[in-house]
């Protein structure tokens, strides 16, 4: 039987039709009225989702380039950072910053923990040298959500960064009211947008550290950046994605038309009612069972079945993508993402698309038990029926 | 009269419509055997149009990002580099290279000259510490299009490093004939694709450089690409633009349906065409008037008229997207674009746009005359009647 293709994994993520269609529009060029009045709506209806009056600046990126650009803009070489690494993620910002020539302070967790403010604050209380904290919101990887309201308490001396690049949008992040000074995010996660834009939000004390940043930079450059979107209409100093931005536009609206706090809402029922399948179907959680969980759901394949052969018949007999484990999870845990375009149904669709690739693989799973603890998720907060 | 939207300006270009379509296309997950097919014949095509063997990598970035990357991945803080500036995007890698820290000879020549390569030699004959050599392709802020298989012989015991942005399947480039080691390249102009891509490709000498070049890096690493590139299927190192790539994709095939032989051709033709109407008009050209001037016409505008308004005037009346100058020579010049996706009828009506335009600002203009230039040349070449 022919499958629809169902993309469920944490980045790339489906998008709304309307999304969809506007990546059909003609390409209109970037210096003109007309897509000005669409970019200075970006530009505001960003700042609304970032929760922050701070300049955000759009890059041609992914979410690893403003990343990369976030250093080159607030360090010099030598300059010191702590790290938290529970993922791999986490793990890719100790390695960037150490190619940057910084010197780092690596405060590793297990894959699937959270990371210990108390930890981060004895570090820096240890070494008042450090600059800047870097977290990840939610870290892909692992389904984990740092408690960043706590991680900025903890880092309220030092420069506060955080990756938000699948969080935003799907978990709780209140970037002025918690003090983030760096909040770094993508365009294909939550923001259910393609792929291809990069976003990064400056406080005034990031504006600060980065007149005295040293680190060689000029594509990324911040300096660059406000002098462009301080004409009027805004602009980027290099030519930006045009089609990306237009349906980044529509994307913004709609999360803004649902509202935030609905859309924050709709996650944490999302994530609660994935946590509920997986376990209804009698599997194990990897990472906490917490309803800050909201982007990303990882659970422990069986023992005796092979991940990445679950992953597969997954998509090629069901035509559901969800994604396996990464680095040293590689074949022990799959994930199913649902931060951005998600409702009920995708849940319920993946519960059950799982069940039944465990069943052909032989692992004894009573079908409907997954789908059931799922629709009861729904059914009790009244969302679905 | 309501007026077509019609982009004639030098990037971004307007797409074929269909890869228009495909923009609206679900997104697919980039790791999945999908998506590997289209990367990977995007990979094979792309070499195809660069005409190399080199590797090539595809990054979510402008092309100015994807040059930043080849700074960083070929040098060293002190290196010394030559680079040819005679226009806004010369200007650009001068100041860029500075950036980075790089000792730049700076060979400059006034806007809308070609780069002599003579100089080039002899600059180098005069400092034989210069690693690496810099130029332009088509200059996309005069028209001008340098001698590239000149400057590669003039440069062939350094590193040959050239922007063929704008010139990248509108002008001739050899790349392994002619001996270039890095052609930086973007998605938005000859290639027919909407702004988010840019293109690197890497000679085996880059290679050897790269492998000394201590410059910070990691977004735009070659060694990270190179690895995920060696996967089978083909990856990134980082979430690629998927949207944007699976438009390349259909735009690379089209192009090679031309034949890439053909769409020079064609290129010749729109801007001697484009030339043919400016001087049939009356007005007198920016830039050098020569056939290889293939990817933007570039013409002075008539004493007693202001050019910004004339370029407003052209688009607010007539939907038109020409371009004015940038720089020194804003409001001095209009510029043309017809690389990419263009036929003899956007050139006409191009230049008839600008005779009404003219018109109306008060300039004396015989209505046709323009036109029938460029129309001439179409007909001479039994392209078009």
């Amino acid at each position: 039987m022919q499958n629809k293709y169902r993309l469920m994994s944490p980045g790339p993520t489906p998008i709304p039709p309307e999304v969809s269609a506007a990546g059909a529009l003609p390409i209109i060029h970037h210096r003109t009225p007309e897509f000005g009045e669409v970019f200075t709506r970006v530009n505001e209806n960003l700042k609304r989702v970032f929760l922050t009056e701070n300049d955000i600046f759009t890059y041609a990126a992914s979410g690893t380039g403003s990343f990369e650009g976030a250093l080159q803009n607030l360090f010099s070489p030598g300059d010191r950072v702590l790290v938290v690494n529970n993922g791999n993620f986490g793990g890719r910002w100790v390695k960037m910053s150490r190619a940057f020539g910084l010197e780092v302070t690596e405060l590793t967790y297990e894959w699937g923990q959270k990371a210990d403010n108390d930890e981060v604050a004895e570090a820096l209380a240890a070494d008042p040298q450090i600059k800047g904290a870097i977290c990840v919101l939610s870290e892909t990887s692992t389904g984990t959500v740092n408690d960043i309201r706590g991680f900025a308490k903890a880092t309220e001396n030092v420069l506060t960064i955080v990756d938000a690049v699948s969080g935003l949008g799907a978990c709780e992040l209140r970037t002025d009211e918690w003090g983030v000074d760096v909040v770094v995010a993508g365009s294909q996660k939550a923001l259910m947008t393609p792929p291809g834009l990069g976003f990064v939000s400056v406080s005034e004390r990031a504006w600060r550290a980065h007149e005295e940043a040293r680190l060689p930079r000029y594509y990324f450059d911040w300096t660059a950046a406000r002098k462009a979107y301080r004409k009027d209409p805004p602009q980027t100093p290099w030519t930006p994605a045009v089609s990306v931005i237009i349906q980044l536009d529509l994307a913004l609206q709609q999360i803004l038309e649902e509202g935030l706090e609905n859309v924050l809402e709709r996650h944490v029922l999302l994530g609660r009612a994935a946590r509920a399948g997986v376990k209804g179907m009698g599997l194990r959680l990897f990472g906490p069972d917490e309803d800050m969980n909201t982007a990303v759901t990882a659970a422990w394949v069986p023992e005796g079945i092979d991940g990445k052969q679950l992953v597969r018949m997954v998509f090629r007999e069901h035509g559901i993508q969800v994604a396996g484990g990464q680095g040293p999870m590689e074949g022990k845990i799959f994930r199913i993402g649902h931060c951005g375009y998600f409702d009920a149904y995708d849940i319920i669709a993946t519960v059950a698309a799982i069940e039944l690739a465990l069943e052909s693989l032989g692992h004894p799973v009573e079908l409907g038990k997954g789908v059931g603890a799922a629709q009861r998720v729904f059914s009790k907060s009244g969302v679905a029926a």
